[in-house]
């Protein structure tokens, strides 16, 4: 089996001034086409420790991926580590230049001179294409693959994805092998292992293993077998079972998130919605028009963060806030029913709750959340009290209206 | 000077479920002391893998830490591990079980047999009391200290702190370093390391490096002297140098974001603001509303995703529309100034943009927006061109009208 081991780059890293969410992206994503993670270095930016941790990580593992180290400041010298490991020269791509020079042009800059050294590849690599200007870089050496991305996660990400896995699923491909996610929303990680039991014991074929993020539990499916048709069988069968296991908890598979779910149904049902939010504070409408084409179905959207706002936009009565609390059931169907009338939607959204840190009372505490869904006839209406920080609280109260949408729709 | 290193045990950080934010917190609390980690190992969670791990950390540094391996189940090996690099055997301390067999009753739990384990410590080596179950380990070697943490980060956190920092704090007197960021918007990092030129060079002191991430490039002053005070004389010195280069560019310093800058000049000032989006669609509200207490300045927000909202709730008429488009200076400034009216705030932002990936024209590529910041007495219009995906184009537009918004307040 092929096995991966990553070296992160940096002093930010060392310094704890960064969490290394980079490695644990790259194992996650590795993965899940069954190249697990033997062993993750950190190590300054100084050539002769990245070289040794490239030794190192050679040792462990078929294909090496660093992360970092590939910006144009003198601290960044990741390319330079490369062509030593590898006994090579850097050379200058001409092509690499031009595409650089074009970025600053873009932004109208001029490029400045120390952005040059990006253009400089380890001679016989390949340059990998990156959204912002550092190309990353793949080498093959002792019949081990050596990739160089970028530390900008988004950077990073992208080029992984874009350059890095197709080739990686190739190599891990002499067994077939056929990988699905399953995307659930609605119970955490050790409760849908309890439901599922003994089919995510280790080394069961297919393998399922889990990973959470968000709230959001991804289940992935990784069956291996002599040749593609036979996996992608035993795929289908295990995806049977697990939705037949998990109902409604299952949302989504692939990359899909809870907004582009809802979207698409929306979509294909010509219905619309519009929104009003007090505590997650444009949250909600950030997530619905993250996915491109939502503007289809996603019309309006109110950030009504104080309670005169409230009453002044949605027309939620100032007695009814003043009766029962901003941060009530009856404030929540409320801008619910005003938003929905104030832009003739099919459905609407209303959440009102206390973020935190501060604002919580004994019989309210902070995480309280109490969402409406208005769909015309009738509003249903959700209350929940989330633990954790601001961020937490704010995050699973948009993911957890959407959730609330999508069953709604699934009818 | 005394370095450290970090060695993580665990399958878990090794297959991306866990992001490690043991080893930065580490990191952080670490440098804070003047002992910078200079490397960090990811191992599996086998007896060789871990102590392959402290061999190669102790090539490396003075003081040792690793963190998982300590619970009671057959993956937890640390103990097992430190025994065999130290050369020892395990040996049962009595008053570590009485005290496990407490922590249990306490809970009205029998202790289960499995947690027996946790009461055995390499022989010579100290225990650290734990708010847990796993007591951690303290051993001295060939002159380096080797510290064992539990993985669960909260008593990972109170173990460190209240075992191993005056420890190691006591060690690393000899040499004082002072630490502060300095947080810049509005160029690269090859432009701002451009203008400081030798300032940051290798191996001056204070050192300055440079990070960047989402846009946001922060600025590390690492200052090293006999003393505290020199130290913190020599950052002074250094950061008010830097201001001076770079000017409005250093918007704040520590881990201050875009929006909590403004959101304290706009509280300093008593001033309001409320914003209509369209292609951010609710991001800026949401950047606004990360910060806690921001329902003092902000009390509004549109997401007038399309032309019909724009019109009907922010009174941009249909013809300018029409005529201009809606993306367009014009509608950018009719936003900003419907907003404010309609608000009644004291600034008012309107964006209108493109943020594709479809609907862009060569007149107007993707990544077009324009910013319009309405004070009352004038609209200042800002139009871009940003490049990159979706998810980078929205992110540049909020923080952008942010920042202007920031160096409008400043005057």
């Amino acid at each position: 089996m092929i096995k991966a081991s990553i070296v992160s780059v940096g002093n930010e890293v060392l310094a704890g001034k960064t969490v290394d969410t980079n490695a644990a992206h790259l194992s996650s994503e590795l993965l899940s086409i069954g190249i697990p993670v033997v062993s993750s270095y950190v190590v300054r930016d100084e050539i002769d420790a990245i070289v040794r941790g490239l030794e190192l990580a050679s040792a462990d593992a078929d294909v090496v991926l660093t992360t970092g180290g590939l910006g144009p400041t003198d601290d960044d010298l990741t390319r330079q580590a490369f062509a030593r490991f590898l006994g090579v020269e850097l050379e200058l791509r001409d092509e690499l230049l031009e595409r650089i020079e074009k970025f600053f042009a873009g932004r109208n800059y001029p490029m400045p001179e120390r952005n040059k050294i990006q253009a400089y590849i380890p001679a016989g690599a390949k340059a990998l294409a990156n959204i912002g200007t550092a190309p990353g870089i793949m080498a093959e050496s002792k019949s081990k693959i050596f990739v160089a991305l970028p530390g900008v996660p988004m950077e990073m990400k992208q080029m992984f994805e874009e350059s890095v896995l197709p080739e990686l699923k190739r190599l891990a491909s002499d067994q077939a092998m056929v990988v699905k996610k399953l995307k659930c929303f609605g119970a955490g990680e050790s409760t849908i292992a309890g439901m599922l039991g003994t089919m995510m014991r280790r080394g069961r074929n297919p393998l399922i293993n889990s990973t959470a993020s968000s709230g959001i539990i991804t289940l992935h499916i990784i069956a291996t077998a002599e040749d593609n048709e036979t996996a992608e069988q035993m795929v289908m069968e295990d995806e049977k079972t697990l939705r037949n296991t998990l109902g409604e908890l299952v949302y989504g598979f692939g990359d899909q998130s809870l907004a582009e779910v809802v979207g698409e149904k929306l979509a294909l049902q010509g219905k619309t919605l519009a929104v009003a939010e007090s505590c997650t504070g444009g949250l909600l409408a950030k997530l619905l028009t993250d996915i491109p084409g939502s503007s289809k179905y996603f019309t309006y959207g109110w950030v009504t963060y104080s309670n005169q706002a409230k009453s002044s936009q949605l027309g939620v009565p100032a007695e009814l806030i003043e009766e029962h609390g901003a941060v009530s059931e009856q404030v929540a169907r409320a801008m619910a029913a005003g938003v929905r009338n104030k832009a003739g939607t099919d459905y609407a959204i209303g959440i009102t709750g206390i973020a935190g840190p501060a604002g919580g009372s004994e019989q309210k505490p902070v995480g309280t959340v109490y969402i409406g869904i208005d769909s015309g006839n009738e509003c249903d209406i959700k209350s929940c009290i989330f633990s954790g920080n601001r961020r937490f609280i704010r995050l699973r109260a948009a993911q957890t209206a959407l959730n609330l949408l999508r069953l709604k729709l699934n009818i």
